[in-house]
């Protein structure tokens, strides 16, 4: 609806958090896959967030923002997310990478809800390539079959990345007030409105649990 | 000329050489670049790898070829050249990456000479991208000018990182004979031809040393 000083911090966030998965899940990708199969099969997808940083990067110099600027203000958060959470096995990896892109796909989608139709745009680009982590589920699937006492484990494992996500998420939220308004319906009571957000994202999160199985 | 058993080598070691490029190149820009513009110009170039492996590993399916297990006879020696040599620093990783980008060209020229023209092709289509690894020059240079102690420095890691090479590169050309051959005129007199290949990859080489300033 508009394009205020939010947007550009939307954008900044997003970009950053593209950014960023792109070089860990490469990471995982070469250090963890059991197979040169599975090192490419993830190795696709983090090509994917990079695509996805490179729309948001080019958006934000559209719009006569410095990228770099808007997304430092999100690399420590996000970098503390990914420090809290690097997988120690390929299952780890997996499951993170599912979970990682399915929340960041929910903001997407909540974001487009309030936004400008140009960014609307962008972020339905982002979302034709929605599909494109269901590979980790089949995988992780197929690893419960080898091995159902992984199941708890991961429970466990996705628990922590969305608990440390939402508390990265509150901690933002507090810090950019425009970002954190971007994503409500109005400025009264934003802080229940934010936890509502979280809400949903947790709600979703279950349903990518129920996916994988555990 | 034909589409000899070397040729599936030759696209293995190629697309095992982009994916790793790809991992490495991503990660040095992750942990070593000093600001988010310089992470984010060494991640472009290590997409634009990850571009020329797709092709490669494309190449390969249609051929009928495993792709992974076209790679595999040559992961170990790629990724010994890559623990050996583990930039330290910024300057260190840009120098890699223009000299890797530079030693594999080199090679797909070589194999481009030697080769049934469909693969010829796909060796132009890797060699368009030749320019992207020119920031690395620009940067190194101003890197220079900001610190001319690391001249020294630099360029005997330069020569670490070609040495490294040629001697992974003796190391793949006595195990994989058809390879080997694939890239020399004639089957007579083939450890002599390898060593010209191997000299014209070293003065490439110098002259890229020249144009860093090193």
């Amino acid at each position: 609806m508009n394009e205020s000083p939010g947007v550009v911090d939307l954008l900044g966030v997003l970009a950053y958090a593209e950014l960023s998965a792109f070089a860990r899940m490469t990471e995982d990708a070469a250090s963890l896959a059991p197979s040169l199969a599975d090192q490419v099969a993830l190795s696709e997808l983090a090509v994917a967030e990079y695509a996805h940083f490179r729309l948001l990067h080019d958006r934000l110099t559209e719009l006569g923002a410095d990228p770099e600027q808007a997304m430092s203000p999100f690399a420590e958060a996000l970098d503390a997310w990914h420090t809290q959470t690097a997988p120690a096995d390929w299952l780890q990896a997996l499951v993170k990478a599912y979970v990682g892109v399915g929340i960041a796909l929910d903001f997407y989608r909540e974001a487009a809800r309030h936004l400008d139709p140009s960014i609307a745009k962008l972020v339905d680009e982002v979302l034709v390539d929605e599909g494109r982590s269901e590979f980790a589920v089949e995988r992780v699937r197929a690893g419960l079959v080898a091995d159902p006492t992984a199941s708890g484990r991961l429970a466990l494992w996705a628990r922590r990345l969305v608990g440390e996500a939402l508390s990265q998420g509150q901690r933002v939220a507090a810090a950019r007030p425009e970002l954190a308004l971007l994503l409500v319906e109005s400025a009264s009571d934003d802080q229940a409105q934010i936890s509502r957000l979280f809400a949903t994202l947790t709600e979703e999160h279950g349903k990518r649990m129920a996916a994988l199985g555990i």
